[in-house]
């Protein structure tokens, strides 16, 4: 029988929020690998072993990985930054499979389906060759499920569409029109760019940082109104978590 | 104490695809509202008796209610047919909590933060005033989650958008210029309609239904090429599971 890698979605952190799935998988394979940039954040690491505990029978394995750097120099190229690092974490998980007899797990914050890199990192080992094994994916809540749910909210008017995208390429989507606006992976808070350009009193937000942890923080209301709060909330989460994970919808107002 | 009504996304129809957060809730309430609407398909009732059946410890009541007709005869307004139709499923639902005491709780498909009217529902009923409580939301695998695991895709090229909307609102979205289109709530196979203008070759499609159930099906492929084969799964799986619910995603290509 072919070995097997699993790509599982763990949630947004708390224990709970993992899939009947998703703990049948954690049982099912022989190691995880996790590279040490995880390792490193002490609250993800902590809430990765945290799952681990709750919900593994037995013993479990991590086999550490170093992580490979993303270029951060030269902010223009985005995407190239992006695949180099891509094809750097494929020699290092490449590596690591090859040590490493035995079915292997990837624990994937939130959803392998939104902003998560394992799906195609697994497929570049598999087209180099070095190594056979079947894969699989299971899903996971995402951090913008946990918003939503947090917040009560459904992300969209009734039978509206709703975009997802990331703080770099939010001014984009305003100007495309949208009205929901589901935004990810923010260095910095990037509706703040909005209210410069005196358009925060036309959004309502809805922002949510550290879901699913002990150090979640939720904040709403008109985006002129309450952008110094959710600033100072993002300051001291990342005091006292050492790390802040934010994510936000954005309505536009009628 | 407050008594308490819980939301609870159950995923897409696989017992295996609730949540331990979604196991808990459903163990704490004392009964079910469930809708004849979702009691008279064959296929969804099961799937949610057997949700129940491996996850609740003991025994489970489910108050079944009659459910409000859609007004479908003019669609021109949708808007208003579909408030319409909150208003009648909110005072059908007032009723079985007055008549029911106790915590009740909502088998919702899917996340309750997407394209479900569960959350308006439950805000109409408090904003009247008839009936007190709490209530929280906990969220659940959305199909589009299971699409996108089944078909080992991430649902966007790296660090671009997704949009995720309706059949009926899939026109718009493709002249918008979306790359990554979600569809969800699917009554025909709308992107038919891009192969009709011609379109059909500048997307590729990942196309499944019934996702999550033993009638699974998935199609990927250029549109043009597997429009076809779609169709006839369409058909096909409505004739042996009673009903078809599809979802897909396309990509432009470049």
């Amino acid at each position: 029988m072919t070995r097997r890698v699993r790509l599982i979605g763990i949630g947004s952190g708390h224990p709970d929020q993992v899939t009947v799935e998703a703990v049948r998988a954690l049982n099912s394979v022989d190691y995880f690998i996790v590279s040490d940039k995880a390792l490193g954040v002490g609250g993800l690491n902590e809430a990765r072993e945290e799952i681990c505990r709750q919900h593994i029978d037995g013993d479990w394995r991590f086999v550490k990985v170093d992580d490979a750097k993303r270029d951060r120099t030269d902010p223009s190229d985005y995407g190239k930054a992006v695949t180099d690092w891509h094809e750097a974490r494929t020699i290092i998980y490449e590596k690591a499979l090859i040590d490493n007899p035995g079915d292997a797990g990837f624990l994937v914050w939130g959803d392998p389906a939104f902003y998560d890199s394992s799906i195609r990192i697994i497929e570049r080992i598999l087209a180099r060759g070095n190594v056979e094994f079947d894969y699989d994916v299971i899903p996971g809540i995402s951090s913008l499920q946990v918003l939503a749910a947090r917040h009560k909210i459904v992300l969209h008017g009734i039978g509206e569409p709703f975009t997802v995208t990331t703080g770099r390429r939010l001014a984009e989507a305003v100007e495309a029109g949208h009205d929901n606006i589901v935004v990810m992976l923010n260095g910095t808070f990037a509706a703040q760019s909005l209210l410069e350009k005196g358009q925060g009193g036309d959004w309502d937000i809805w922002w949510g940082t550290n879901l699913g942890t002990k150090d979640e923080i939720l904040v709403s209301g008109n985006l002129a109104e309450v952008t110094e709060k959710i600033l100072a909330e993002r300051s001291e989460v990342k005091e006292k978590a050492g790390w802040v994970m934010d994510i936000y919808l954005l309505k536009r107002r009628r």
